[in-house]
């Protein structure tokens, strides 16, 4: 980008290192700083630079945290009975969002895939089993995504649990709100017939 | 966005202030940062503050400029002779971009606008008249947008420079270049023939 000084050239460099972000947006972005107020910015600096030295990962469910715990899990009004378990932290605030949930999470940070050489050890199950172990919880809901590693996954997280004695359940599948039955894949289509219910 | 730690949700708020960020691409930026390396992310709140610092404007053709004077009224090698108006940086880095100029500019910061109350005094008109009237001027070309706005300006500035005796020219109007002329508005193609010029 000839024409700009040196520093927004450097600007635009460095918001195009985002994802999804061209050297046209760079320059929107960088134009944006520009023409901002400078404590806004400094702010803004100072926001990026905090979440590099605060976040961590909380030490019970391995969401992000904080402090040694995460808010959920430093939350006493949390159901610690019910454990939800997710593939990773955008799965967690997808639920949370959802605002149908008010047990605690239990975070893989990612899902089996021997093709991408990830196994068992990868995933944070040994922590899961342990967890579940300690005989206060009364069930794991897995909501890994509905993909055949998520599905896999699941069947794995059953068969882990099941000396615990512990319910192991399953988000439901079936047809999303708002969606137009033509336009549902026949897999969705398939499974929200067969896990139909009564009225 | 529940769910998140609060510096992370502080950083999605930062992010969200940027046109054409919605709360969504924030959060995925957000993710960019939080998985980056520190070093690079003390990089990027570097140049953020570095542009609010060092960016003012050029003295003489009012780009903008780190220094005194811009990169481009610095550069010995351009040539004084012929100053290109635009409307704002944004058309200056367009032409430079291009490639196809090697004079100087004089950035107005907008185009007359009655109904927006702008009028010849909010542009930088006067300090052209002055730039041009020095006498080591030979040509202004006038690239202000080809829309009414930008066209009264053209003719204003023709006007006020009637007496200093510098040839005063237009960016030309016509069909781009990889169009497709059954798509071209009807202004752009009777303006392409109009300026027809010979082979």
């Amino acid at each position: 980008m000839p024409g700009y000084p040196l520093s927004i050239r450097n600007l635009i460099r460095e918001f195009s290192r985002f994802p999804g972000i061209g050297e046209k947006t760079a320059a929107r972005l960088a134009a944006f700083v520009l023409r901002s107020p400078a404590t806004d910015m400094m702010r803004l600096a100072e926001a990026i630079l905090e979440v590099k030295e605060k976040i961590k990962i909380c030490s019970v469910c391995f969401n992000l945290a904080e402090r040694e715990l995460c808010e959920i899990c430093e939350n006493e009004s949390r159901d610690r009975g019910i454990i939800c378990v997710v593939e990773d932290t955008d799965s967690l605030v997808a639920i949370e969002d959802s605002g149908g949930f008010n047990g605690t999470y239990h975070v893989l940070h990612g899902v089996l895939s021997p093709a991408d050489g990830i196994g068992p050890e990868q995933l944070r199950l040994s922590d899961l089993v342990r967890r579940v172990s300690g005989g206060s919880v009364r069930e794991v809901v897995v909501a890994t995504n509905p993909s055949v590693q998520g599905e896999t996954t699941a069947l794995l997280i059953k068969r882990m649990l099941d000396h615990t004695g512990v319910v192991v359940t399953r988000i439901a599948l079936g047809v999303p709100m708002g969606g137009d039955l033509k336009y549902i894949d026949r897999m969705t289509m398939a499974k929200a017939i067969e896990f139909r219910r009564g009225v």
